[in-house]
């Protein structure tokens, strides 16, 4: 393990306050090779973390955790935070199961104010802390820090919009990098990079009242206007910014890579005891060359070499990759195509398609909701739009799919990427929700495919011959391609023996058709792909087997092995029915195969499964 | 039939062109007079739509319906446009089954351009719609209509973010009558109240660029300050709203009752072929003295007497007067408790409280997934939030209940009033999938009280001896009283015969417990109050009967019945189970009681299914 001068002396934040300005300096060179030596192993997000290292410093010496709350917004941006926070030890187990998180989590540790996530959360919770200290008249101060990113989701709006007639300790860090996984969009991005780029314009509030000062006897037209409009321009001068007019005080732009900057606008935020906004310019990936080149693709990242900055080379096609150039090829075709990311171009394989065709792509900000009904009214016109969006972030839009979409019976489909367990995002992250929520939205049609050519055809049927809302959805990471059976939209029923049929849908069919593959006994096996409405030929399908079990990667509740046992029942079947999903739990982080495994979802554990379950029949007729 | 004589030759839009002022004058009138002797007979909305007839009339003489597109923001305001579109002799059916829609429906007029309902989205339909304008090279306008209530939503401010970059033909009309359905709250509602109180502040950019063209003389530091900023100081005279800063331009405040000023205004807009904000005055109630008086309880009216403004004198107590002076009797004691909600306090009942502890009562405004969130930041530091929500509205909120509030682990009360079906405001509006969402989201506790005594007790219950999310869900409308078994938080069993148990929760379990009454033989009872997570015991008590079947106000799909059939299969129950649920669709408008008895849940639908099964039973047995 590699020896820090000043970090290994850091157990908690009161080890900062003590240290000068120089001894801070090498910190944050330290704090920043801790953070590359071990995310390069562990992998995680790098370049947010390097973009933050002097402003958490600084929170740390100006405020007093846990006494004073910081809620940092999405949280991936917290590892200098946890590092000085006690937990710098464990960054080997970082993403990993039983270990460190890569998000805040309160139950890791009392300076974790709130738990995080999702993206524009920050606001509401810190205000909210501010208004309990106030109402526990604790002198305490709540700090947001929140990217220009998140700042585009409407939370951040809906609580700035709350929270600035109060007069409480609040205090709002936006981070502005320009940035938010994709280059930032939206006019709110504009509006803060006209701020940076011309600080003059700040500037012209103290010009105007010098001006005012020492021109009291300007001609009569101008005193009759500055008369007349005294008050008004007293409300020009102090309500320059956005902010200001939201009831906030407005410092900034702060260099956020200058300590001492950063620590005088942080004391002069907290003597004002009232709601403020400080707007720090940070650079993404600061520190590490390859980093600050390309923060884009140095945001999540796997393990990498340090040296070269390169990662272990993926040539695996996954089916984001699939997704994207599919899109692609139909958007040729049809030009009613239209592809909808909510800043997640990159990650939802949209690139391609934004780069041909750039008139029908839209990046909507981290604005789920927007986005879909967004959607809807290009739908409403006519055109086809598409939705790509990860199965967490699309619980963001539920309303909106069931208002705006399913209720208007408006064609559009939902493209859910990282649909299922995804891994080392952990609780906050995991795409196993989506089955639930869509199929109690009444009009939705929803697929499943479990191979890469399986998610080609879902596309187009989905497209030219559903209407209604559409959900496909398709796990993160790489495809698979067909190992037995054949490919459908519908169902495939690969016939066995007759009294026991095995079904499953998505990625798990792959485990559960190697489960079988290694039975002695072969039950019948039926892949949904088509998973929802549950169609009455594949119920009459179904009822003819006097045993089903059923896997399943989703809650159990509202399952499609609920809704199948239901339709079952609904159909006079009294078979014996059994289903394995996943239990109504928030799951933990750790590799997606740990997972399986420990959910019983595994090939082993399937297989064991079904020979219980041809051991029980044994055991019957004995 | 009142005859009119302007209203009465509007068969459609293009016959509003050629009229004259002073005829739109009159028509303006008629149209205020037809409103009011209406909804005084049907009930609806009649404040809003008093508010906006001027709006109405001038937008369709500037613009071109349908060709161009109005969107109407949640929609309540929306009856003169029904009118002038051809609609007006169904007025009579306003709200009933099979009439005309409360709401903007696509499917009831191609004049509607978009479904609405739900607040803050039609600045996403229309930016979409110009989208798709601009891409088929159509020379149409987008108009969305919006009120300073529904501004508080963050779907707008993401919609605006989005379409301020564009160069679309798009306008924004903002009504501003500060006022959504109560007195609107926030910055933003105190920056427009600024706007409208000193125009002088719009007019200081006239005066500051006469001072530059008039004195460009000036002493050495103002003349460096200027030069310094000059393209700065061009920014602020071009960016004097916030409207501006997001890429828009801005016109108003216009008196949205002038009629000609109005059309001024929309001309100007349109000539500007680019994304604009109009910000017009108007008082709600507009014309009748009793709505202009107390707009908020001429919001939505049930029928009333248009002389005297009084309506049926109802003294039925509700489930929301109820749970607004429990949460009053519990503030009292607890100064823990705290009370949330977005723009509704007194549908929700939450004004006695706002009134009694002002400090700890929180008017977010129309900003359901704020509400949540902020709810959880006051848990985290020790609170007991309640956030008063309509069950149709909470939806908005689902992401924020599974990822702030559930995965945390925070525990916080969820008060879902209109659970159920309610009535006039249909599909849009139905509170029938609050059940499938909620039991989706792992850690939440649900509660459905049948009557005014159980509410109490559920509330009490949920605050104090559960944790984590609870929701206690009750429908709209009057209590009900206990009829048979017992007041009781989790469940009540009343014995009968021991072949057949018949379960129900909620208001309906009023109409099965008459159903049961009225049979001859008397099968076992069970009421459900806490209804979810379904405990081992009430598994292991239902199994014991060969015959279940269970009556539910809910969709299937993720309903109730599902869940239990799942859990009892599970537990190895083989008996012969059936349930009745509402269908998975979107239901559509008309009285409680018609479509209770529509989808069988009335009490003779009730009866006559459980004395079928009874038939059933002993046709078996023959």
């Amino acid at each position: 393990m590699k020896q820090y001068q000043i970090l290994d002396g850091i157990q908690n934040p009161k080890d900062l306050k003590a240290l000068s300005y120089s001894e801070l300096s090498l910190l944050s060179d330290e704090v920043r090779d801790f953070l590359i030596t071990h995310v390069s192993e562990t992998g995680g997000h790098l370049a947010s973390n390097l973009g933050t290292v002097e402003l958490t410093l600084a929170l740390h010496r100006v405020f007093d955790c846990p006494k004073d709350s910081i809620v940092w917004d999405v949280g991936h941006q917290s590892y200098t935070h946890k590092m000085v926070t006690g937990r710098k030890e464990r960054f080997s187990t970082l993403r990993k199961a039983n270990g460190l998180s890569g998000f805040p989590r309160p139950s890791e540790s009392v300076y974790d104010a709130f738990l995080a996530g999702h993206s524009s959360t920050s606001i509401s919770a810190a205000y909210a802390i501010s208004c309990a200290n106030r109402l526990s008249h604790n002198d305490a101060y709540a700090v947001a820090v929140i990217g220009d990113g998140a700042f585009t989701g409407g939370m951040a709006y809906e609580a700035m919009n709350n929270a600035g007639r109060s007069r409480n300790q609040l205090i709002i860090v936006l981070n502005h990098n320009d940035m938010s996984i994709t280059k930032n969009v939206g006019a709110f991005a504009r509006y803060l990079s006209v701020i940076r780029a011309k600080p003059g314009y700040l500037k012209l509030k103290d010009h105007v009242e010098w001006l005012l000062d020492h021109f009291p006897f300007f001609g009569k037209r101008i005193k009759k206007a500055l008369r007349s409009s005294k008050s008004m321009l007293k409300y020009l001068l102090y309500h320059a910014t956005f902010f200001e007019e939201m009831g906030f005080a407005y410092f900034g732009p702060v260099d956020g890579h200058n300590q001492k900057a950063l620590e005088q606008v942080l004391l002069r935020a907290k003597e004002l005891r009232a709601p403020a906004v400080i707007q720090i310019e940070t650079i993404k990936g600061k520190g590490y060359p390859f980093a600050e080149k390309d923060p884009l693709n140095y945001h999540g990242v796997s393990p990498f070499d340090v040296e070269t900055g390169n990662g272990a080379v993926s040539s695996s096609l996954t089916f984001s990759d699939v997704f994207g150039s599919c899109l692609l090829d139909l958007g040729r075709t049809d030009s009613k195509i239209c592809a909808i990311t909510a800043a997640m171009s990159a990650g939802t394989g949209l690139n391609l398609f934004a780069a041909s065709y750039e008139d029908r792509f839209f990046d909507v900000g981290i604005a789920e909701e927007h986005a879909v009904t967004f959607a809807c009214g290009l739908a409403s016109k006519g055109y086809l739009p598409v939705f790509a969006v990860y199965s967490t972030f699309l619980q963001r839009a539920y309303d909106q799919v069931l208002h705006d979409a399913a209720c208007s019976g408006l064609h559009i489909l939902l493209a859910v990427d990282r649909a299922g367990i995804v891994g080392g995002d952990g609780e906050t992250h995991q795409g196993i929700y989506d089955v639930s929520f869509l199929t109690g939205i009444p009009n939705v049609t929803i697929f499943s495919p479990s191979t890469e050519e399986e998610l080609r055809l879902c596309l187009k049927e989905g497209l030219y011959r559903c209407t209604g809302v559409v959900a496909v959805r398709y796990p993160k990471g790489r495809v698979f391609r067909l190992a037995g059976g054949k490919t459908q939209t519908n169902y495939d029923l690969q016939n066995g023996e007759e009294d026991c049929l095995v079904i499953s849908y998505g990625r798990l069919f792959h485990s559960v058709y190697s489960a079988v593959c290694g039975l002695n006994r072969k039950p019948s096996l039926l892949k949904l792909v088509q998973i929802w409405p549950l169609k009455e030929e594949l119920i009459a399908l179904i009822s003819r087997y006097p045993k089903v079990i059923v896997f399943e990667e989703a809650v159990q509740s509202g399952s499609i092995s609920e809704h199948l046992l239901y339709a079952l029942n609904q159909a006079g079947y009294r078979g014996d029915y059994q289903s394995v999903t996943l239990p109504d739990t928030f799951m933990e982080q750790g590799d997606v195969s740990y997972l399986l495994q420990k959910y019983h979802l595994d090939v082993d554990s399937i297989q064991k499964q079904l020979e219980d379950l041809y051991e029980k029949e044994t055991g019957c007729s004995c």
